[in-house]
């Protein structure tokens, strides 16, 4: 039985991960029969957004605390995270990605990965290990992977330009299909970046597990 | 193509709704090719749970704020419900349907259901349609339907017990089951009341979705 590591932005998509996507993600790991555990960065969420207004909101959330939401309660902060016990990682999007296990939302090309976050991914990066990366977590590839790693975010074009200053290489991608970086193992789809549903954000995220686990050994 | 409203009680199990049962369901919905708009009362939550310790936090979260973030924000207030618009009505579970739609999980037999939340149900009833409810929230089906009506929470008989005395007829189901009342156009689900994981969850989402639809007019 394949072990993947998924690790979480928080909860919702404007300050924390997109729900359907850890949700979709977990529900095609759990119908492949692999097992799977949740982590998040134990941290402040950069900022809480009441997500029927758009608007900020004077709080302070902690990213392991609401990412334990989707996953009822059964998470472990990333720092307990150790690349040797997994066959594979698979970080999915939201906000969260780019505000939470990144700065990429603030900073842009300037964007650093959260040190935990970082330390995490690049063991997978470092083990040749598979690993899948969906919506805007792309973005903290190049960050983890170095330059020439191929990754895609769907087809904005700023947000492309961006990671590719960053020194990834992208490529475009329609909603229901996956990118894949056979030498670093890596699969990446757009997700909510492109998805106007559920079913069509489930598609490419069926496949994107579905490669992940076909990479891992 | 059929329209289905789907009532919310926040975000995360021990407080709000089941996040992955709301998924799933609305997942479920998508893929038939269903309409569907979410509502959550425009309440203050009973309180906050910390998912990752089951501890409560000393906050106050508003149920409709907290539910948008399931629904990346596409949400109105339960008093904006109008069940003339649709053809059907899901309810998913989480602690939040007794916390929050309703008090079952503080006052048992003596429980009430919020009132902006009883009305919309009832005018579901009233008119005969078809709805679904899952997990926990077939607690309040006696409330809404009156004595008689056929439902299920799985096997948990303390439960089982308390929504009998309310007034309905409790039936035993499995996790990958569905209990339907056909004078009531009522579907019911365990759901999380049993699933161990996903897979077995989706299972019983997945067939109380199918029927519902099939029973919507």
């Amino acid at each position: 039985m394949k072990k993947v590591a998924v690790i979480l932005a928080g909860c919702g998509v404007y300050d924390g991960a997109e729900i359907n996507e850890v949700v979709l993600t977990l529900l095609h790991l759990s119908k492949a029969g692999a097992q799977y555990q949740a982590f998040a960065p134990d941290i402040e969420q950069l900022h809480v957004i009441n997500h029927l207004t758009g608007e900020e909101v004077e709080q302070s959330r902690n990213v392991l605390q609401e990412a334990a939401r989707i996953v009822r309660g059964d998470i472990k902060a990333v720092t307990e995270l150790n690349p040797d016990e997994f066959d594979a990682l698979i970080v999915p999007g939201g906000f969260g990605a780019a505000k939470n296990l990144s700065d990429f939302a603030l900073k842009g090309v300037e964007a650093k990965v959260q040190t935990d976050v970082l330390a995490a991914c690049q063991g997978f990066a470092k083990a040749n290990k598979a690993a899948g990366y969906m919506c805007i977590a792309p973005a903290m590839v190049p960050l983890i992977y170095g330059p020439g790693v191929i990754a895609t975010i769907g087809n904005d074009e700023g947000t492309a330009q961006a990671i590719t200053q960053l020194g990834a290489t992208h490529q475009t991608c329609t909603v229901d299909d996956i990118v894949v970086d056979e030498t670093h193992k890596l699969v990446t789809t757009p997700a909510y970046m492109l998805a106007q549903d559920l079913a069509q954000a489930e598609t490419g995220i069926a496949k994107l597990v579905k490669q992940v686990l076909n990479m891992a050994i």
